[in-house]
């Protein structure tokens, strides 16, 4: 049997193989969404096995495990790094058509070069035992991974009260040409938005979130008009280190132009501590929302919107493991009406930045992406962008959904393409996944005569996708 | 290369190829629902050039041409037509695997010939001058070009208030033999619907639309029972032009059986301009959608509902361009129950006419197919008709997707068929572009062996579909 | 022409033949969901025609009749069981691409032997004759047909008050060895769930049914706790019986945790004929729903909870033909939140169940299957079940899907696969069909090398999906 991935993975077609290996595939990255942690950029992080690398922190392969029947103490628990590897190897081949199985080929292909054997139990100890060996080296660190994967851009996620004094080292070195990769913060404002705040523990999280910031500025926020100075402050301060983007996440995406509520009477609230009526959720929210993002378009910033999480819906794992566990998953309700009002309510004052929404309930996407593409005004080629596949959907079936919404709603030769969404430096294999699954679906198209056979211009719009559309629309 | 748009263009299979060209090619068009202006039927409308025939009023190229950065003044500006017209050809490569690209083609190779070169910045100018130099042909006028695509019925969709002569005298034209097309009025009364009524603007568009019907009728309208005498009065006119089909387009679809508010009094606050409350507005429009909906069944006319649209969400488009400027997409709210209510109140009432459903969001596809086909009962075969794919939906996968769903939950032999939803003459290859999907759809079922390979049974199904189930079903 | 259902019908590559040849075909089947009436099987039915076993009680045919254009008196009406057959012959050609024309062939084939010949009005006759020939053969009864398809357990759906004489007969023949398929009761408790109370006839059947309840644990039934008892007690006696599933049917799913009213106040207002508001319902509707299915835990029971549909839409067919007439179709409501807190709130009372959810709008699917795993906890590998398509998605299409969307979100390598939900002894085709789509998906994916291409692994998944797993996971 030759190798499960190979060259020629996933593409099944003569046009699909010369447009991933003629075209796409030697095109830098630009990662301009992710979760990694730029402290481990900062300090070059040397990782001491695989466990650490791959599983910590990866609640897609939580999940899987937890429903292959294993013990959270081999999940998130106690055992050893060496067990808890060990479990996730005898859950692998039960992950047959998850993106997991694709996604764990891959990275054990690259950085790793293990091509003969999948993960299993019985191939686990050889692997530990070879990943960790080549874990040693230097070139396996964060950054060595990083430039071997021909990373030319990556931008983390950051609160605003972060200091940014990794990202300034960063900036830095890559002035100096000691690090010859742009790590960007990406302004991420909703931990002080009030959107929980219908609890107590909702309130706290966010009075919390609102002194951060305020020690952040070194100055009182004692009101609405405080804190929205407060914001544009350090909204500043991201961009002189080079921010570009910015980004929302939303449960329920809710705005109102004429809420039922005072915006300032909520906030007050907040600071002293009193859950908030739905109402007054939706006034204040809707108030800092809009105050914070026209100043996107001031900027030039890119907004970025993740819409249809649910999250935390297990309070045992909540309490057990946190945020992040594995718990959360899509919300089903109604959106457009809302987003319609405030998308319009930026446009209408001359202040919608380009922006790109995120979809999570399949459900929503033909809708969303249709929204969006509404409010394309002509300054910027794709301003309004439909977002590649988000987290479930960021698999096989959902990277070609989101090409096939696009496509028919919109125009894909504009796309800015893929990002990792990561929180592991073993992700941007993701990148050549969405590429190979890019290039199979022209492939197909050309095969079936569905688009001309011309691969001069469809491989110039592959290029695109891939790298320069990116390059050109964040213009970092 | 030969040329992209060839004969078997989508026809991958065997089967499918004999199926377009032995069945499908030769039926002539029941072009059913269209938003043609009949004035330029009737009058036998010139164009002078590819821009007005091409580019003026169609508002998805224009949207293309926002996304890929083109200023307004060259879409709906006041550019010259030619410039308009080259923006529109740096536009169109980009749409690669949009609809606009298939329809952009089609529509140069039918009627205009051109079948050797796409449109682009480099063919542009000689595809102006040829395609000009056609339009100035008597067969390219906009009688001459509904012969060439060998149409037999074509209905508009008109005002209940429009005075119906244009109408008049293309009966008379085609009793005395001198135009073979029928070319008769759809009932579309959504001006008087109180839909938009919570506003002030709402009220004011509501008013003048009584305003206008109360003028067609020459009666004071002072009263809801004036309001539906004024309709019904209207219906018969229509009818007697030969209007057999009525057409109903919905934002939110909203209907009680028992409303909590009077629709009389509703009634009384649209006329005296005050704004009603979302309760008012439920009761006034089920009440006239009842009442209105019924007298289809006792005329044999077939319904038409149009569903799940969100429209005007640009109010700078809506300032600068006016309605249907293609700032419209798609809904996401709840309202099967409320349609479930509104057609079981109609059966009950011995009362539901034929009735075609068309979707807009894919995400209610299978939910509204599935409802409609709740109200079959037997009186008429495919009485109830999930309607073939609607606006963003009128694409290849949109129309896969219809012909699956109604295969899936239904009888795919009986239903209707396309129509084309155009302002445009030169939109009737999408009739040409429905067939070959249908085609290789079912050529594609028999290659897999998952319909018989039973050409002529299967050919008869095709035939029915793209003619003679209109023919029987509308019965003109 | 060969005949259309052949040997490889559906199965296109190679690898998909294998695996359906090698591995599936063979596997017994568990019918852990119908609809049988267990009074049948224990009295061995015998079948006068072919009409008693086929149409009666068939809304699919039913739909699909009406859709036709066929008179209800052929479909449910006095008309004699040869004109309703010759309707259905009729009928079944125009039913192309909906499974109804597969089910129609595939129950032909098997257990009639019918190959050669697909109904229609020119074979009807001859088919009749045979059919009827066979059917007054011993094994052609209901334990007969059974037995042919090489069933091993069939799992009825039971009200709590049934006394359960049947499946205790069944029992002890099966201990006795001298009927060798099991078969189970279910315990579905939907009758006293206040759902549809809100109005004066939903009180009367709710009524009805914890009357019946009452008698059957011949106790009066005067507080909700009475009720919980009797439920509990029930439920004590199904076990004893071998019942290892649950199932709970929602139009709209409700829950709270915190509802506005007081659910024994409520259940008190049901007792006394009284309707409630939509905050009693939810609130006596949480308080039955956790205190009955946290018992299915203690037991290791299953829970199958019925997603999504929306009944009795036509009052006509309601008031002639009664429940189940075919006028159901889906709700497009939103309820990930309540069935988030729903979950959450047993599995913080240590009290989750084995959980089946089945969805019937397409729309949900993704959100669903993604919520449901959310509480897989490691105890039980797969414990949160995707079910496979159900109803309007238990077709070619809707099959694929939730082997998708099960692949995509989860593990389908732990999947309990297929059931046939029917009313009909000639339904367990259905395994067989369900069989063909699987392997047919597999073998797709292996040769694309979607899947590596080794059939020992992949063979041995689908033999858990075809039988191991459900045996294991049911543990009957």
């Amino acid at each position: 049997m030759p190798p499960f991935i190979h060259d020629d993975f996933l593409l099944t077609t003569e046009p699909a193989r010369r447009l991933f290996h003629e075209y796409a595939d030697a095109m830098p990255i630009i990662d301009y969404h992710c979760h990694l942690p730029v402290r481990e950029i900062a300090e070059d992080r040397r990782f001491e096995n695989l466990t650490q690398i791959w599983l910590a922190g990866d609640h897609y392969k939580w999940r899987a495990m937890r429903a292959a029947g294993i013990d959270e103490e081999y999940i998130t628990g106690g055992a050893s790094d060496y067990d808890k590897f060990l479990r996730w190897a005898q859950t692998a081949p039960q992950t047959v058509r998850n993106p997991l199985y694709h996604w764990t080929a891959l990275e054990l292909r690259r950085p790793f070069g293990i091509t003969e054997e999948l993960l299993s139990p019985e191939t686990a100890p050889e692997i530990w035992k070879e990943c960790n060996r080549l874990l040693a080296r230097p070139e396996f660190s964060a950054r060595g991974i990083m430039k071997q994967m021909n990373v030319r851009v990556v931008c983390t996620t950051d609160d605003p009260a972060s200091d940014l004094a990794d990202h300034e080292k960063l900036a830095a070195e890559y002035a100096s040409g000691a690090f010859p990769i742009r790590v960007l913060p990406t302004f991420r404002p909703d931990g002080v938005m009030p959107s929980d705040c219908e609890s107590p523990e909702g309130v706290s999280r966010c009075r919390e979130s609102v002194d951060r910031l305020s020690n952040a500025v070194k100055t009182p926020i004692k009101s609405l008009a405080d804190l929205l100075d407060a914001l544009a402050s350090r909204q500043e301060r991201f961009h002189a280190v080079g921010c570009r983007l910015a980004d929302h996440g939303f449960e329920t995406f809710r705005y109102s132009r004429t809420p039922n509520a005072d915006p300032e009477n909520a906030f007050k609230k907040v600071l002293a501590g009193e859950p908030l009526s739905e109402n007054e959720i939706v006034a204040l929210e809707s108030a800092i929302l809009f105050e914070t993002t026209r100043r996107y378009a001031e900027k030039g910033w890119c907004m970025q919107m993740h819409l249809g999480a649910l999250r935390n819906n297990s309070t045992r794992l909540l309490r057990r493991v946190g945020r992040d566990a594995g718990a959360d998953s899509m919300a089903d309700g109604e959106y457009m009406r809302a987003l319609s009002a405030f998308l319009d309510s930026l446009e209408r004052a001359d202040a919608l930045p380009k922006t790109i929404v995120y979809n999570l309930n399949p459900a929503s996407g033909y809708a969303l992406a249709a929204m969006a593409a509404n409010f394309n005004d002509g300054s910027v080629p794709g301003k309004m962008q439909y977002g590649s596949g988000w987290w479930f959907l960021d698999q096989y079936r959902g990277i070609r959904e989101q090409i096939e919404i696009l496509s028919m709603t919109g125009l894909l030769a504009r796309f800015v393409g893929m990002l990792t969404d990561s929180r592991s430096f073993l992700s941007y294999t993701r990148h050549e996944y969405f590429r190979r699954i890019l290039c199979q679906t022209l492939g197909e198209d050309i095969q079936s005569g569905f688009i001309p056979n011309d691969l001069d211009a469809i491989g110039a719009i592959v290029r695109d996708i891939c790298y320069n559309n990116a390059r050109d629309y964040f213009a970092f």
